[in-house]
Parts: structure tokens; C-alpha cells; sequence
């Protein structure tokens, strides 16, 4: 049974090798059907690190992942053979502080799926935690299953930005993150989402969905829009989704008084942040780390169809292509949101 | 110009009268258009009365409310002659110690259209300040601008409960509040809603609306049926709008640990609560006192689209069978939600 | 080796007893020193059970617990032998969904120290999660240390609370735990706390400390002392730790537009709500089970010399009379506030 | 009756002038008694100017005040001549957006005592709204009234913290506003707060008050002392009272996972702040404007003897030594945190 293997910076095999696990009493066997590529399978393919996680021995990728439960441990409940499944990868040390504060995503021990040295789950199968696994509903896919993962991102930053119902949003940047952050965003009680970006293609997907409007930078000033669209009042939500230094050059000025603005990219330096001009509207800003006890509301709206990720598949790959799959990420062409490798059927 | 006068109990008449008002410098002149019949209305005509409300004089009735600006006070912006407009009902002294916290709703001084001694807005024209009056979007129809009153009920429970996104939720009641709650949820990010009711005709109304979920409590128990909806472990939130006493017999059953309870109902006597069910799964509760700023939101709402109230308007009268109208609402067919009085068009 | 063990309604011995624990890899062994009696502890002794939780096997009292720690499971980190503790007595499934939300106390799979069928701390040692055992300062005594339990739920209380520097506080009852709730209300940023009860004793107790005053509700009606206190606003607070059902008769009253209510007590039978009076200021009433995530807190605040719980320490008896401090404890006397054993020195 | 006035940068007269008043319905006439110079007050003597708000005409200096109401508008309820008050200087438009929504300090249209065009209360008498005035326990004296307003600021900071009783603390900056911080924690529930600073006499006088531990930065690292503190876990609050861009750097390092930093300081130029590590613990950011709702907590908690701000008082001066006062809080000596000037007594 082959995985995709990366052994070093820009060298992915798809070859036999052995991760490892043995089924603990709370753990579940799940065979993998689909998973999506994300930008940190990519960024570990092309640099062979992601700041101080590095790549020194060969390592299986892919943490956007759904399956099928085929084996289930002793202490576990809930849970049966043949269950349709989708995995949260980051596990926390379930008796930390973080943890029992429910802040398990930000537990100094947490462990996550291809993040050295952790396999992730392109691979037949995976054993998993029960409590880290969650059942999907016979309405949503495997594909959508994969994106989850993804959607938990933008979710988790909705969760935070505590969206009052009837808000206004925008979302800086509309990669892959910024129109799942946009989709929670209308999900989680948004009235309108405006989602600016540099690239047509990116702001054409996002602008297929109602509910969102584009705003193009390369063309318009989007303080100038926000202004315009609120009476001069301003976004109640502002979410940074570029993770671009330059995002945050007036970033205070597309918020209301009492707004609040979400830091979901993660520029690689120190912004320049001017605090004056976030102070004089008193506003709140959070950041994101993954996710914690979303993983079940992601699944809960797209069950429900509030959300529908489909449109986001660029394009689906057999297994047998997935290094063919991750040579065409790494294009980053502009029209491909998510591309999607089934694992098996 | 003729209004609706509530002359004392069950005697209404639409004649002249004088309701006293003239334009200050921070008021709009509003031409009225549309009204909606609420409850309370038909309480004050049927009873003369609520609790230590009583009419004992000639009071006008409606107060929900929409209109043209005809006429706009020297200090007022962002208002012209001519804009459309709906009317936020209880204004408060603008300098309390609770307006200042922004809970201007409990100030104790809040005055209230159409509540003794205080005329509603049944009539040609109202004097309304511009703070509590709301333009209204093309998209939105005097008739569904006249329901935002309503619906900021629900949108107030809403809020209270701080819905996080793929929140079940469960309405106790399908009266026009219940189905307004309901609606509100699920524009507040709520995946699942479930409303209960022993009314056929009402959970048919409510069930029209994709993902809401009926619960006919004459033939179910709603704490198996949510039970079963959620794995045993309850719903994130219980909205109680039906303000009967029986509905908090096992309240505290039907939410999961650390749910949330809104009391949007009123019942006129004190109901039995049991402390020990609701510490067991430490639930807040919170209640509601109609709204406050929430009109903006409840018409982003409407104008987005993600609520439609257009289908729970039984039937819409002229204003010269206004009279005939709340002999209508009087009745209480099980299948009337909503009557409205077409003012002027 | 002699526990405290009941062995039925009203039959406590000292005696040899097998706990029949183990000591795990996360575990800690912790050799006894004091453990405080509480209400519940004699309402087992004098009933033999406390609602569905019933004494049908011989069970060791008690669960407010300080100790020395004898020995360190194989994988407990911030552990070492010698280490000065006290232990948070509900331990639940660490993988639960609860426990993920940060809600552990309700999770329902929580086992407690001295709630059947488990044993309870009156005994020279226990074996302990490491995750639920905290150490004590040099400055906090084991009598402190033993208190930290009750001091945990009026802190729980607090935190629920969600008090705002300055608040103004009532405590609705002057037991053991509404002095506790009184206490952590003062250390958690109210500026005056007002504590009632019809026993001059108990409001002794309370108002030794600077801060609290009493209300002797046989002579005072509390909602004119607090309106008098607070111009006719009300209490930003009110706790109700009395547990009688009286307490809920005009409790609404007490409050500010706006504020909240705690519910700490827990009567037996549903009690009467008047929820038309608690909407009208828009109340949110907060339940409490236990507590969570604050046993550090208390005890940071102990050492902090913020509270001092001495006071309350009514008398201290060696593990060897113990029967007579539990004999004691169930004759109720007024000015006993708290009885402490000193199983080891 | 004189006044003192800055005629233009670096020129201050005590002389004559009308500042143009007259009672309003709502207002109150205050004879000021004390008066304490404020750093911005400094800056717009050593300055003219404040950013964007230039000192065009004479303008009266000082906004920290206290006084004795000396006439009552005709509206106004709750006080009487002869009344001990102090003000809140920042007066917004009542019926703007921001004042309903309770966010009165980020109203755009807020007036300010002290801020150009408007003048401040260095002057025998002034006439401020009664919404605006607070009174004055017997046991709060008028220099601790005239230092209601920067205590203020510093509780507004821990509001906006969210302050969970228990929490550590660390307060970047021992100035005038640090240390009011560092009060406000304490009061606030923090158990212990840690306070930093390059300056040994601003630590001496923080130091001073039991709770406050210094940190000398010149010669320890902040984040070294907090993980020796706190177990490795970090503060559970970070306030940046120093307004200086060195502070950011390691900032996020102070706090714990899932921690809270709020920017108390105003640097002039945009700061460089790291995001990932914020968002790797989750932080969540505050920021703060002035402050909205909390002088009547701020007389609460002086009037508990919770915080006491007399040893901050360094020297008082009587009104006709009020330039010199000026030119000495001009030097900046690091033991001086406040001059108070009497203005009358």
C-alpha cells in the first residue's frame, strides 16, 4: 500500500512505507477516500519547511482528509465500522491546561497531521483518535468531507470575531482561506461580505457564491467601497485573510467604531501595525490558530446546505497522480481554489 | 385624516383625532404605510389592558410600522423627504444611566408606541425621532418593513443567546414570535432548528421555510426527538416563545451541558423552575425585553434575502376595514401569522 | 490504615477499608493532612443519599482536601515528592465533548470524591489525576488548602458572573458557601458586596470582613436597602446561595436593568419564577455546577492574601474524632461556618 | 476670575477669559476645586498640538477635575447644589450610533475638556452636562476626584482584559497611566500584577502598593521573571502602558496561550507587531480609548478604599502657581506621577 512520501524539498514519491502506528483503545482505523491539498502541503514540498518545522526525514503529507472507519478501538463509543468520517488533525495532550480550558489548539504539545515529524494522511489508511474524528452525515461527500479542515479555519475565525447577526464583513484576500472565511462569514449571520483581492480569477470564484461582493484593489480603494456600502460607518468585521504586510496599511480605517478585525493570514515578518488609528475606534482584534470544537459546526452548515464547498474543486486527482496533483499546485495558477486527490473510491 | 382609535375596551372607531405632536429639531415627519397587527394590539382591544397598562383614554393603536419621510426636522442627517422608512417604537431618554451602557430597551423611561398613554401609528402620519427610524433598501416592501418590529424580537433573542455558527437550536412555540425566533436563528448561523407547537397549522407555516423542523408536541416529545437529532447531547440553545407555563416543565431537558435557555414568552405568572436540572448542565438563561439595536440588523437581514417574511402574512386589509381587521386577529385562527393594514400606498 | 467510612444513613466508623485504587502513569499518591466537612457530607451521613445519588455500599466521606504528595506517576510532569497539594475532586472523561469545550464539570461521565459509589478523602491517602491536584504556596495552609473546594464554587459563581470592577453584589443567604460567593465577589472587583439571612450569627461571620454588609432580612426588606444603596438603580449582581425557595420572591427586584443572577443554591423543588419581572430589566441568570478551571485561580488569590479564609474555620478536630466533628456538623449551630479534620499534621 | 490659558505653545497666562457658556437645561454649573495635569495637557504646551488637534486659539488647559455644583439645569435629576462631583470629560452626540450602541468614547462627534476647539476646567467655574457628572462620596476627596478620570483609563483597560479573578497580570510602563493600570488589575480581581519599567523611581512608587512586583528592564527580561512566575505559562493579561515600539518586540512571549494584550500606550509612528506569534497563542487584542461607562466604577472603587491614589499625588499647587506647576510637570522628573492644582478649596 503506497503513500505519498516526501523525502526531501521538491522530491514526493509514491512508494510503500511504514508509519508506524499501532490502534490504541481509543482510536479508530479509518481507509482514506479524499484529501485535499492545502497550502502547507505545498510550502513543505517546494521549501522542505514551514519556519521551525522542518523536513529532515521522509514524511507522508495531506491533512484535508475523509475516510471510512474500518477498524474501531476497544474504549471507543460512537463509532462503527463503515462509518463515513472526516479527521481534525491537530491532538492535544488531553489532560494540559490549554486543553481543559478548551483551548486544545493552542496546547504547547498539540501534534498535527504532516507537520514534522507527524505522517499525514495520504495514505490508504490512518489510525486516528474517536474524539478527534467526526461522522459525516450521508448529504455531505467525501470531497467535502476533506474540506472540513479548511472551512474550520474560516469558521474558527467567524467564532472568534463573535459575528452579531446582520453584519457587515470583508475579507482581505480571497485565496483559498478567504473565501472559506467568507463563507462562515455569511453562514454565521453576515448580511453582506465584501472580499477584496488583486486577481479577477480569485474574486470570480468568490463572487459566484450571493451574498458576496468583490472588491478589486488593483481598481478600488476599499475604504472608499466599506464607506460607501455602510454610510460611512464601516465594517463590522474585518477579517485578514492575506497574510500580506501590506494589508495592513489602513487595515483600522475598513472598521466601524467597536469593530472588530480577525488576523487569519500569518505574514511571515512583523507588520507595521498602527495602533492610534485602531485605538480611536477602540477596536478588538483576534487571531486564529487552526480551530477548537469546530470541526462539528463545519459539518453541521454544510450538512444543512448553508455551505457548499463544491464549487471550490478546481480539479480531482486519482491517487496514482497526486505528485502530478502537488507539481500543479505549486503553479499556484490563478483559477485553482482546491484541488482534490481521491485516495480511493 | 382618520386613525384607529381604541376608544376604551373592545370599542374601536377610525375617526379624527389629535395626536398632539409637533416636529422637533431631531424628529422626521413619516407618512405611514403599512401596519402590522401584533398581539399586543389585539390584547389592548380585547382586554383594555396589559398588566398596568391600561387604556384609559382614547389611545391610537400600531406599532408596526413603515412609511415615507414627508417632513425632516432642522437637526437631523442622513434623512431626506422621501425615503423610505420603517420605526423603532420605544425611545428612551436619550441621557439615562442604561442608554449610556447601550440598554436603552430597560430604560425605565423608555416611552412605547400605541402603550398607554403613548398613540401608535394607525393613522396618516407620525412624528418619529431620527435615531429610532431606519431607511429602508429598495429590496425591502413596506409591508416587510412594518415587520421588522417583530422580527427584532426574534433577532434580540438571538443576540442574547450568542449563537455560535452550526448552533441547534429549539423554539418552544409557533406563534408569530416563535416562527420570527426561528427565522432569526438560522440567519444567526444556526445549522438545525427545530419549533414545536400543538397547532397543525402553525408548524405548517413554520416548516414552509427550509431547516426548520417541526415538532407536533400533541404526538412527540420534544426532548427524544432532540435526543435523537443530536446524539444524545441536546441543543445549544432553547428559545421558550410560546410563554406558556407548561413549556418549563423539563426546559432544562432539552439543551445540552452548557446550552443556553432565551426566554422570549411571557407567561403572566410565575412559572416553576427547577434550579437543580438547569445548575446540572450549568445553562444560562436569558431574557428578553423587545430590543435594542437590532432594526439595522433585522433589515440587513431582509434585504440580503436570508429572511423572508413575505409568506407569513395571512391577509392584508385596507385601512378603512382596519376595524374589520382586528375583529379578524381577534378571532385567532390557528392559521393567520401576521395581518397588515395597507395605511396608504 | 483508618478511613472515615459510612456505612449506611447515620453509621459512620473509623476503620480499616480497602479504596481498592492503583496508582496510574498520570496519578499522584497524596498522603492526607486536612479535610473540611461540607454540607453535602452531612446531608449523606443524615440522609443517605442526596437526590438520585444513594449510599447503598460502605463509602468514605469527604472531598475538600489538602495533602503531601508521596508519590509521582511515571508520566506526571510539575510533580515531585514533598510537593504540598490539594485536589479538585470531579474528574471527568478527559476526552469528552465537554471536557473539549472546557465545560468538564458537566460533562456527564464526571465522577466526584464522595459522591456514590466513590470513595472520598477522609483516609491517610488518596491516589489523584495530576491533572486535577494543585500545589499549594508556602503562604496557604493545608486548612486553606483544604478550602480551596468551597471556595472554588463561590469563585465559579464569580466568573459566571462575569463581574465588571466596581459591581455591586448581593448575596442571597450567609451559609458557607454564600460567604465564599461574598468573599471571591470582593476579590473579584465589587466594590460592595451585601450578604443576607435571618441569623444574626451568620451575618456576624460575613460582615467580620471589610467590604460585606449585612442585610438581616427579619427586620430588612433587601430590595429598600439596595435600592437606597445604589440610587434606585439595583444590584449589578445578585447571588442566590440560600437554596430556598423564598429567595426567588421578588429577586428580579434586587437586580439593575441589565444585571445578573446567579443561581448558587440549589432548592429541592422547582421554585417559583416570575419571568415577566426578570425580562423587564433583561436579566441573565446564570446556573453554577461545581466549577472549572478555577481551582489555580482560588488559590492564586489565597496566596495573594486577597481572601483569607481563616476566619471561617470554625473548629478543628483530629482525624480521630472525627465521627463527633461529623455529629457536630449535622446539629447545624448557627456559628458554625466551617469544621476542619485534621487527618495528619 | 482667571483661568489658564495656553495662548499658543509654550505661552500659558493665568487671566481672564469667556469660555462663552451657558447653562442648559441638562446641565450642571461646577466650581472646580481640584485639577490634576495630565501628560496630554503637557503636550499641548510643549507642543501646541496633538496630532491632528492644533491649539489655534487660547485654549483653558486640564480636563482631571473635581468641584461642587453650584447651580442645577432646569432638567436635570439626582443632584443639588452643593453636590461633590467630578466629570467625565468626553461629552458625545446622546443619539449617534455609537452613544446607542453604548460605545459613547468612539462616537466620531464626542467632544473632549482640553481638546481643541473645545476648552478644559483650569478655571474657577464650568458648565458640563449632568449625564457627564458623577458625584463624589464623602470618602473620596477632591483630589482623588479630579483623579477619577486617568484611573478611568486604566479601568477601562481591564474591562476591556475581561479580567477572570485570579489573573496574572503585567503592565508594560510604570507611568502615571501604567500605574493606574496596574490599580485597576488589582481591583479587578488579578492576583498578582508585575509592572516594568526602565526608571527605578516610577517602579519605587508602584511598588509601594502590596500586589505590584517590579520588573527593572534594565536589568531583567520581562518574559524570564513571568515564566519563572507562572510556571512557564505566561500572563494571563499583557496591558502595553508604555506607548513605546520597543515594547512590541516579545510581546506576545509575556502572555499565556489563549492570553489577552491591551494597548494602553499610543505610539506616534505604526509599531512592528508579529502575528504569528500572537496567533499561536491565540491572543486576542484589545485596545482602549479613553473609556466609556466606567467613572461611576472608578468612585466605587475609591470609595471601598480598594484603590487608594493619594501616594501618586507628588506635589499639589495652588491655582496662582499653576504655570509653575506646568513648567515642572514640564521637566518630567521620574518621581513625580501627578500634580494636582488646587483651584480653589
Amino acid at each position: 500500500m503506497k503513500s505519498l512520501v516526501l523525502e526531501s524539498q521538491r522530491d514526493l514519491s509514491l512508494r510503500d512505507i511504514d508509519p508506524g502506528e499501532a490502534l490504541g483503545p481509543g482510536d479508530l482505523r479509518i481507509a482514506i477516500r479524499s484529501v485535499g491539498i492545502c497550502g502547507s502541503d505545498v510550502h513543505y514540498y517546494t521549501h522542505g519547511r514551514i519556519g521551525p518545522f522542518v523536513v529532515n526525514e521522509p514524511m507522508i503529507l495531506g491533512h484535508e482528509a475523509s475516510g471510512v472507519v474500518t477498524e474501531v478501538g476497544p474504549d471507543v463509543q460512537g463509532f462503527a465500522v463503515g462509518d463515513r468520517v472526516c479527521m481534525e488533525p491537530g491532538v492535544p495532550d488531553l489532560s494540559s491546561r490549554a486543553t481543559l480550558l478548551g483551548l486544545y489548539n493552542v496546547d504547547p504539545s498539540v501534534t498535527f497531521l504532516a507537520t514534522p515529524p507527524i505522517h499525514g494522511c495520504l495514505r490508504p489508511e490512518v489510525i486516528h483518535p474517536a474524539a478527534f474524528t467526526f461522522a459525516l452525515p450521508d448529504t455531505v461527500s467525501f470531497d467535502q468531507g476533506a474540506l472540513v479542515e479548511p472551512l474550520a479555519v474560516g469558521l474558527q475565525a467567524c467564532v472568534k470575531a463573535r459575528i452579531t447577526p446582520g453584519d457587515v464583513a470583508v475579507v482581505l484576500g480571497a485565496g483559498p482561506i478567504g473565501i472559506m472565511t467568507a463563507l462562515s462569514a455569511l453562514a454565521s449571520g453576515c448580511g453582506r461580505v465584501f472580499i477584496t483581492d488583486l486577481t479577477a480569477e480569485k474574486l470570480d470564484v468568490a463572487t459566484g457564491y450571493p451574498g458576496i461582493t468583490a472588491i478589486d484593489i488593483s481598481r478600488e480603494d476599499p475604504a472608499v467601497v466599506l464607506a460607501e456600502a455602510t454610510g460611512g460607518w464601516g465594517a463590522d468585521v474585518v477579517f485578514e485573510a492575506s497574510g500580506s504586510s501590506k494589508a495592513y496599511d489602513g487595515i483600522a480605517g475598513l472598521a466601524r467604531p467597536g469593530g472588530c478585525v480577525v488576523l487569519v493570514g500569518m505574514p511571515v515578518d512583523p507588520v507595521p501595525f498602527d495602533v492610534v488609528s485602531a485605538a480611536a475606534k477602540e477596536l478588538r482584534i483576534e487571531t486564529v490558530f487552526r480551530y477548537a470544537n469546530v470541526f462539528d459546526r463545519a459539518i453541521e452548515l454544510l450538512a444543512s446546505g448553508k455551505i457548499d464547498l463544491d464549487p471550490l474543486i478546481s480539479e480531482r486527482f486519482d491517487f496514482d497522480r497526486s505528485v502530478e496533483a502537488f507539481e500543479r499546485a505549486a503553479e499556484g495558477r490563478a483559477s485553482d481554489v482546491k484541488l482534490m486527490i481521491r485516495v480511493s473510491e
